[in-house]
This record gives structure tokens, sequence and C-alpha cells, in this order.
């Protein structure tokens, strides 16, 4: 976010001085190539067989850079919860950071700075424009992995062999366009499972049948940046009670996204959803939010786009928007997600291409 | 690994009484037919838009338990390292704990309890007949990838195509053999970019070539379970510098794994496959640590096998051999990694078939 730098593994930190040049730390093991211009990097031994506690290292030569410039503790802020980052390249595990990790860092902070946990915040709320043109990167890369999707809408292939096939598509632009970092998450689900989506998305080996509503549930990561998206289709023709929750929820995602510009607050977006599905008695079957913000990682911090959300949204702002309805007795749900950002005069949807971008 | 259950997403609190059957609390949002059965479970409403605070409404269910059995602060062990999870079915982000959701845990417990947190890491070291069932599974839905692996091994392919097809394979195998959950991360290195795989793994846009050595690392998640295998092979045909290489590293391996019995020290099983690198010349190629323990997640706990491990192997540890070689002046890397079970006549190598097994 402040560097445009993913990690590999194991811990980065970036040093962000107020007046000088970021500092990055990485492990000595980290690739080289994917690191952005503009920074200064030190390595510490991460990875090193011969070092038995890096993090002592790594907090030691951060005291060292600091004292360097004179920088006193309390003019130092710590933006320190790890359940606030996006996965590494490397997703399969958890960094394992040291325990007592943020405790050792923040003796180099005289108290929690609230300034700074506030500043991260807004950092994260509205994205720049190179933020957004990377966003729109990861969107056109997990379109091309829908495109897979409805090639693989056929009866009898399993659900779990549709995301493969999904992720797959992903994985591979790897070396295309720029793009060093590609990973999608894809849940698939279909007919009755459907019904479930609203409370959670898996793939399940269940083969499609004609009439289902198949549901994907697609989160891609492209160099660091994450789109966040949803679509529902049919295999074949569905029956009339299938098809208008498929109807209603396709208008209530439309009636949302209209109605995104400066000044609206995030719960009059959500209330256009509901409204319209309250129309059609679906409004029960809608069990969570409208959206939320995206782009540095699958769900971003922030204010929902819910009921009780007041906050007003503002330009550079990107959000999803994915009203849904899961009705079990009809053994079918359906939700729409697209990624929106919010621009000077309206909006702008970034993962439709251009055309369906009408006011 | 006390009770076989694979958290979805969000927080799951297991409390595992001495002498009562285990409490399982799970976000109300959870699926249930995976959750196993010899367990008392009880829902609390993570992601639900109207609970502001899930974990709040955790805590003092759990408190109120510990209550009706009349137990003591003192009496309730604690083991609350989030790094030392395995990732949940939903792998896609970081699980949003409350930042102070261990401080919140923790006043349920009148001290830390060392005898906990050992206990806990001896769970962790050896484990059952069922677990390492549960590990041989997660070895054969691999086997399946790093043959589709070997099947890609074609000029003109790029790294991250291989990559997708192996991950792919894996994905598909969901709601066969009673596998609910399958996914596998593969990185595949070629050529000159293998002799960085000691350092770290990755795949990139690269096309293999006639001459190439492939280096494939992949981490598979089975029902919860975890194998780490990376294979080595060859595009075409190598020169003898680089064939030396591979044929070393295979050497080191088997011989480390010859040695592997109860009483012999991960130090012993470390140095059987220096000596056999460095008969050839190359022991300062090889970078890193022989193996580590298995299964429970990609990378579990507990002593490696590394030049400084004192400690015995005994049976029902699981662990991963893993010597490579990486020889930047000839663009080439190698690796070969099993994992092998401690019996307790010898070893068994889970990941390969059984007529591989000889003593």
């Amino acid at each position: 976010m402040l560097c445009g730098y993913l990690p590999f593994w194991g811990a980065s930190l970036l040093v962000y001085f107020a007046d000088a040049v970021p500092l990055l730390f990485v492990p000595r093991i980290e690739p080289r190539d994917h690191i952005p211009a503009g920074l200064r990097v030190q390595e510490y031994p991460w990875g090193d067989l011969t070092c038995s506690d890096p993090y002592a290292v790594l907090v030691s030569a951060v005291a060292h850079e600091l004292a360097k410039v004179r920088l006193k503790p309390e003019r130092v802020g710590l933006s320190a919860s790890a359940s606030r980052t996006s996965l590494p390249i490397q997703a399969a595990e958890q960094i394992p950071m040291a325990e007592d990790f943020a405790g050792r860092m923040s003796e180099l902070v005289a108290k929690p700075d609230r300034k700074i946990q506030s500043a991260f915040a807004d950092l994260y709320l509205r994205k720049t424009p190179e933020e957004v043109q990377a966003i729109r990167l990861a969107n056109r890369v997990a379109n091309r992995g829908l495109q897979v999707f409805v090639e693989n809408l056929q009866p009898g292939i399993a659900e779990a062999e549709v995301a493969a096939a999904v992720e797959s598509a992903i994985y591979r632009q790897i070396g295309r366009d720029g793009i060093f970092h590609s990973r999608g998450w894809a849940m698939v689900q279909s007919g009755p499972n459907s019904a479930d989506a609203g409370r959670f998305n898996r793939s399940t080996g269940r083969r499609l049948a004609n009439g289902d509503l198949v549901v994907i549930e697609l989160a891609t990561c492209v160099n660091g940046y994450w789109s966040d998206l949803t679509r529902t289709a049919a295999v074949g023709s569905t029956t009339a009670s299938v098809d208008e929750i498929l109807t209603a929820v396709k208008d209530a995602q439309r009636s949302s996204i209209k109605g995104i510009r400066p000044g609206v607050s995030a719960c009059e977006i959500d209330a256009l959803a509901r409204k319209t599905l309250a129309a059609q008695g679906l409004s029960s079957f809608f069990t969570h939010h409208t959206g939320h913000h995206v782009g540095f990682r699958y769900h971003d911090p922030g204010f929902l786009i819910a009921p009780d959300a007041n906050a007003p949204l503002e330009p550079g702002m990107v959000i999803t928007i994915e009203p849904g309805a899961y009705v079990p007795e009809r053994w079918a749900g359906a939700r729409i997600e697209d990624n929106v950002l919010v621009t000077e005069s309206g909006h702008e949807v970034l993962s439709r291409a251009e055309e369906n971008n009408q006011p």
C-alpha cells in the first residue's frame, strides 16, 4: 500500500519516514526482482540456519536506523495489526512471526499512537490512481477466470472441477502483462448448495444438473492487489421460482450500483438493494451486508455497505456491491458481486468491460 | 489435531476437558457436515450483521461453560499461539481475529500454564495412527498432482502453467474417497530459476527448455492434514554437470531416509545427507535444513532435522527429508523431498508407493 511491495514470505517491515526515502527490511531469502524502485532495501538473516533469532536482529536494525536519524520514540508510530494484512505470495502457511514480535517492536515507540492508526485507516479507504490501475488489472485477470466458469457450466461436471479450472486459468496469467503473481480462490456452489452461499462458500463434489443455479465466489490476487467477485448462472433451463431469485438479485445489484456517487451514505446504497429485493418478497433471504471496501486485500477494513453505516462515499473508494438471496425452500440461492470505484462524478464498475459502465 | 476438525473460517475454539466430552465453539455460519462426531458443538453469532462483537459473546460463553463445571482458573490452560495454526478451508484471507482476543481469553486463565504448552508441543510431535492415515491420504492426493507435473514437462510450457495444472489436479479430488477439502500450492522453478529454489519457491512465466532441471515444491492440504513434497526432473537431455547435481541430491536423500529409525538423533540424519553431498563437492550448495515435522500444517513446529538438533527420533513422528543443492554457476538446482514416518522398527515413506519402502 505505501510502497507497492508484496512480500514473498517471512516478515518484511517498512519504516516510513515523514521526510526521507522509505526503508524496507526484507528477509535475506527474499527475491529481489519484484521489489519496487524508490526504496532503500536492507536485508536481515531470516531463513538462515546460523541465525536462531532473526526477529531480534530485525528489531535492533530498526532501532539503529531510528537512532541514526535521531528519531525520538515519541515521533515514531507503529502499525502492528497482523490481522489486517493480506496474504504473502507464499500463501500456504501463515507467516511464522515470533509470538512477541509486536511487543518487541512496541519498545521502539513511546506510546501507542492513535494518529498513526487513523492515518493508516485513511490510506486503506481511498485508493490512489496507481492503486486503482492495479485493482483494475486484478479484475481483468479475474474475468478470465469467470469466462472459464461460464464455459464449464455443463451438467455432470463437479463443483470442485469447475472451481479448479477457474483457479488454473488465473494462475496461468503469471508472466503476462507485467503479472508476477496471480492466484485465485474459487468456490462453486450449485443447486441446493447455492442456498448456503449466504453463510459460507466452498466447493464440493456435487455434479451440476439441469435447472441448477450455480454461484461462484472468486477472490483474486494479482501483484498484491485484490478483486472480489461473485457470479450466478443457470445450467440449462430453470423453473420460474428459481429464475425469480436470480432476476431480483440482478435488479438489486444494478439498483445499488446506480446510486453510487460521492456524498451518498453507505446505508443508502445498502437500502437500494434491500428495497428491490423486498419488492419481490425476498428481503428475509438477504442475510448479509451489501458490500465492503476491497483492493489491498480480499476484504479491506473500513465501514461496510450495511444498514447501520452512515459514512459517506468519497472519490477513490473501491467497494463491492454484492446483494444476494438464498432460499432453502426453493433449493437455490444467488449473489452478484462487482467492484466499484467511486469517481468524482459518480462511479465506474472496475470488474466489467467499459461498455457496461453507463451511468 | 485434538478432534479432527478443520475450521471453515472465522474463529473456532475447542475447550478440551480432562474428563468430559470436548466442547467446540463454531461461528453460526459454519457448515456442519464436516464437524466430526464425538464433540459437543455450540455456535456463536460470528458473521451476523446484528452482532457487533462476536468475540465478546464467545469469551463469555466459554467462561459460562467453565463455571458450569466449576473449573477454577488455576485448572485451565490456554494455547493461544495463532502463528502456530494451519490454514482454514477458506484460505484467501487470514482469519479476522479481534486484536485483543488472546488477551480477553487469558483472563479466563489464572496464569500462563507451561505444562499445557509442552503438552501441545508433544501432541504435535507424535502422530496417532488415525492421523498418519490422514497424512497418507494427503500424500496420495499430492502424488496425483505430481503425476500431472511429470506429464507437463515439455519445452515451451510456462512454469506457472505447469503449477496451475498441478493445483487443479489436486482441487479436483474433492468429493472422492471421503475428501471434503483438497488444495495444493505448487511452485515450479526451471533452468536458472531452479538455482533459487533453496531460498524461495515461486512460479514465473519462464518457459521450460530442453536441458532444464525443473523443481516443484508442493504443499497439499487434504481434510486438514498436510503433505510437503518436492521433486526435481529434467526436460530432455541435461549436461553432465547438471546431471551430477540431481544424482547427488537423490543419493543424499536416499542416504538420510535409510538412516531413519527410533533413537537416531535428528542431526545424525542431517549429517547423512550432508556427507553424501560433500563427497560430490556440493556441500556448500546445500544451504538449508534437511527436514522438519509435517502433517498438521505445511511445517509443523518442533525440532528441525539440522546440524544442531540432538533430539532423538521416536515412533509416530512424521518428518520431511529434503536435501538440495543449488548451483548458480551451473544455472541449476535440485531438491527431493518426501514425508517419512518413524515406525517401531525403522521408517515408512508415506509419500511413495509401498514398493519403494524397502529398508
